[in-house]
């Protein structure tokens, strides 16, 4: 079939808006409709030439939602027309990773995945001039249509609109997941998030549900702070003007330190910050961020030694076909917020001003509707 | 009264042994006759000169068992007679930390203690010329009597040999300690403990005791193999005869990465490939090791994101009064041994002679008897 897809033909350049052919799904695979897609940063990380693992051609996405059309041999956990939100961390639930309760990160199809294939080790996407299009992180939902392995697919209810639980796909789970999963934040507890951006901002709506007491936000940019409060934020702080030291400053406002810091910038220096700032004897700093090619952490053993925990998350730690559905409740419910952070539509065809608008902090999410 | 010591009169000289002058104790404190101390390597990084927090003229020795000569004012939980064991982290069951049970890290006494002082910033010691002496962890048991506050003893049996259990007051409960509460290893884990010196051997037998399937060590000096394997060990790797990466081949070895890592040489780069060789997805490293001055740790931040976690502990996490005891239970009960790690006997006098037994990598634990 056809579909209109935006394809990053080269690194560093513009996604193009195309017509691309797209096979349909072989055993195991499922045909799905995108009906909503947001715009993150590793999207740009990959387009701009940064990630030094790019394949180009690709169509990039990773963070959508739609319908189910069509369902390849084997498929028994969907149907046509179930609606589901495609997963960059797949469930197989056989896997070594499924199996073991303290990691999400299922390696069943994580070798093809890295390569931009489907598990088969090939492409279903193809240029109408025949060359091969690259899958990315197992979604590409930066297409209409788009076809994806069973098991990298959440069935969700059908009453949730696609243009806000899109950004459960990977915003929201990563920030909520972070702390719920990773953090296991208990109630009542002191921290620290840098970085207000869709994942920070998701980072304090988490705290607010695990019931923190104080929930301190970092940012350049004092224009965060107000959507921050709305989601939870007790107390905003501009390292810029703060006098003296950062981390004593940090522990200082948390009265000894926090219990659990988040970076969400990619920024090594402020993953040591958030380390730093962590409460001597058991506090611990949780890295969201993805960093710079080459970029490395550090700190003193001393730090660790005296009691401070260092980890990261990807996706928040959630294991996508068994929370993602009830991440989606809970937004249903309201018990989460979503659309204050939609604060730009567009069209397919507008997705590169997507992209500025990301470089000029204008947006917290722009969503892509089809 | 007067007392035999070794004091720390300068860094980097021998100890000198001397009579001292020793005040009685004050509220809150007890006389403690020394009756056997080991000496361990943070006090020769402290006499030597390269604790950069050193303070001198000292009497170093926090590796020590007694008996309780006499009791100050207030003093409830000891009487003479009593046979102690001296706790460089003390065990005050009131500050704020002893009352989380995320960490042993007690602060009740902690500011003058890092003085060399006892908690009413005086010193007890003094040469015989009037000449104050700085205490030094709290426990200065490189002296044939001590005066150390009553928070920062733990009571055991009076059946407990002291030139076995006095190793427990530091090497034992740390190696040991890191394991079951601060990785608290689960039974079937790969383990892999670098440095197998006097504390990675308790890490191997805390792991033997917590039931670990695989007990990989690593040293570069192949005579360490044998004793460690008498303590648990099943796999022994000398990191000078790897061809290649030493992380990919110990991540071979143990089959995807060990479950828990644990540092005990105090070498940045060595706790980096600590950190590494650990499972993707719940790996945990542990630093035990005290690293040089200003020495960094450092990796990609990744290496976190992808679910590895690092740590840190200080005297294995034991809170000092409650756990002591117990540990020495364990091992009047045979459930651990340490004999076989008490290598060298020395009387007082022959203290320097115990630090050049360390510098060649002769002894394991050499114990000062009085």
């Amino acid at each position: 079939m056809r579909t209109r897809a935006a394809v990053a033909v080269e690194a560093g350049k513009p996604l193009e808006i195309m017509e691309v052919e797209l096979d349909g799904p072989k055993a195991g695979e499922v045909l799905v409709e995108i009906k909503a897609t947001g715009l993150c940063h590793t999207d740009e990380f990959t387009r701009s030439g940064d990630d030094p693992e790019g394949i180009f051609p690709a169509i990039l996405g990773h963070e959508g939602a739609g319908v189910v059309v069509e369902i390849g041999e084997g498929v028994t956990s969907l149907e046509v027309g179930d609606h589901v939100i495609p997963l960059y961390t797949p469930e197989c639930r056989e896997c070594e990773y499924c199996l073991n309760p303290k990691t999400n990160l299922c390696q069943s199809i994580r070798a093809t995945q890295g390569q931009g294939l489907l598990p088969d080790g090939t492409t279903r996407f193809r240029m109408l001039d025949g060359t091969p299009i690259h899958h990315y992180m197992g979604c590409s939902t930066f297409a209409n249509h788009t076809v994806v392995p069973e098991i990298a697919l959440a069935k969700i209810r059908k009453d949730a609109p696609f243009d806000k639980v899109c950004y459960i796909g990977c915003g929201v789970s990563t920030g909520i997941g972070a702390v719920i999963n990773t953090a296991k934040v208990e109630i009542g507890s002191r921290a620290v998030v840098f970085g207000l951006g869709g994942i920070g901002l998701n980072v304090i709506q988490g705290l607010r549900l695990a019931g923190a007491d104080q929930i301190v936000g970092v940012d350049l940019n004092d224009d965060k702070a107000e959507m921050a409060r709305r989601f939870g934020l007790t107390d905003f702080v501009n390292p810029s003007k703060v006098e003296g030291d950062i981390v004593a400053h940090l522990v200082e406002l948390t009265k000894g330190g926090a219990d659990y810091t988040f970076d969400a910038t990619g920024n090594v220096n402020v993953m040591r910050t958030a380390l730093e700032c962590a409460h001597k004897g058991w506090g611990e700093s949780i890295i969201i961020g993805v960093a710079p090619a080459g970029a490395e952490i550090s700190t003193r053993p001393f730090q660790l030694v005296t009691g401070r925990i260092w980890r990261g998350t990807a996706f928040g730690g959630v294991r996508g076909r068994t929370e993602v559905p009830k991440i989606v409740d809970w937004y249903m419910d309201g018990k989460i917020e979503i659309d204050p952070m939609i604060t730009h539509k567009l069209s397919l065809d507008q997705i590169n001003e997507g992209f500025e608008l990301m470089h000029k902090g204008q947006s917290i999410r722009a969503v892509v509707e089809f």
